[in-house]
């Protein structure tokens, strides 16, 4: 039986975004299970070197990154628009309250389709998904129930995000999107289907 | 007909070994011609944000790194050895010299053979390519004239090494192995393939 991979995402991070979009269709041909872990980057990036995103601190790579998604969606078919020069600024975006409600989803039936909408809302529409009344809508179209604000908001889901970040760390996850398959760890959607084929030949 | 890739490689690069033992034969499927530019990332990190190699700053991605390298080039089908704990120390190596006696090498016909062997001394035999007289017995099993250390230091020829790192940072290449393709930039081993796709189709 081959074995399941673990897909650790962060909604700000544009590469996962064309990970959430095409992990369950890759892993299927190959008869492979995922186990969605929504993070959050910073703490990780703050615990090692840096204060904020890399893409930040390292102007040219920002700038190579917009333009390597352009290619690699249109290559893969994946709806992508650079956000224009005005919303820019919203990069990278806030995302701990899409995470919280992930967290929940993910334990119910809705958790995927929802984070396919946040990930589409923020790289389709580049629209801000830190808005709580903008996520919450987009909860409950996937199947949320109504108090889902409530539900995210919790101390103990908050602190289920807390525990998934740090448990991150112990992997030595340093970005997103990252694959754990065993004691294998494949960081990047460029390496998605290594990874799936890692766990297809366990 | 095809445009030509101008392939942009650092000896200190492990990514760039890759990209030095298989960019002929893929390029010659595709029938693009590639112009080899060997250049120094520490002038380029310097110009940025690091004083040394980002594996020496974030351990990290250097772990990840090494793990990486071992699981492609096995999939690809090229020799590699992790250096053992007793030599880590002198990577990133330094590769002024193998680099200046590369832009002379690539100027004649012994440049991509000699380039070849240079990363497989250092990538599979994990021996240091700093030292002089290992690098002159290389240039000159390559082809290289018996007077290429005189020439490699000729005030002219350490002149064209760095125009060649200047020219470098006007593409905006952060990073080894770089691909340019007229005004694109792509930049890691694992773009090679869509960068001599893109020239492929120009």
């Amino acid at each position: 039986m081959p074995a399941s991979v673990e897909f650790w995402f962060e909604f700000a991070s544009s590469y996962s975004y064309l990970s959430v979009m095409r992990i369950e269709e890759e892993a299927e041909k190959r008869g492979v299970q995922v186990v969605w872990r929504p993070f959050l980057l910073g703490p990780a990036f703050k615990a090692h070197v840096w204060n904020t995103s890399p893409f930040k601190v390292y102007p040219l790579k920002a700038k190579y990154m917009w333009r390597d998604m352009e290619r690699r969606s249109t290559a893969l078919g994946i709806a992508f628009n650079r956000p224009p020069p005005d919303k820019m600024d919203s990069f990278p975006q806030f995302t701990v309250m899409a995470a919280r409600m992930a967290i929940i989803g993910l334990e119910q039936a809705w958790g995927k389709d929802f984070c396919r909408r946040v990930c589409q809302t923020e790289w389709v529409d580049c629209a801000n998904i830190a808005e709580k009344a903008l996520l919450e809508n987009l909860a409950i179209k996937s199947g949320a129930p109504q108090e889902i604000l409530k539900l995210a908001n919790h101390p103990n889901n908050k602190l289920k995000l807390r525990d998934q970040t740090a448990h991150a760390a112990k992997l030595d996850i340093f970005g997103a999107p990252s694959f754990i398959v065993g004691e294998e760890l494949f960081w990047g959607d460029d390496r998605l289907e290594d990874a799936l084929d890692w766990a297809a030949k366990l």
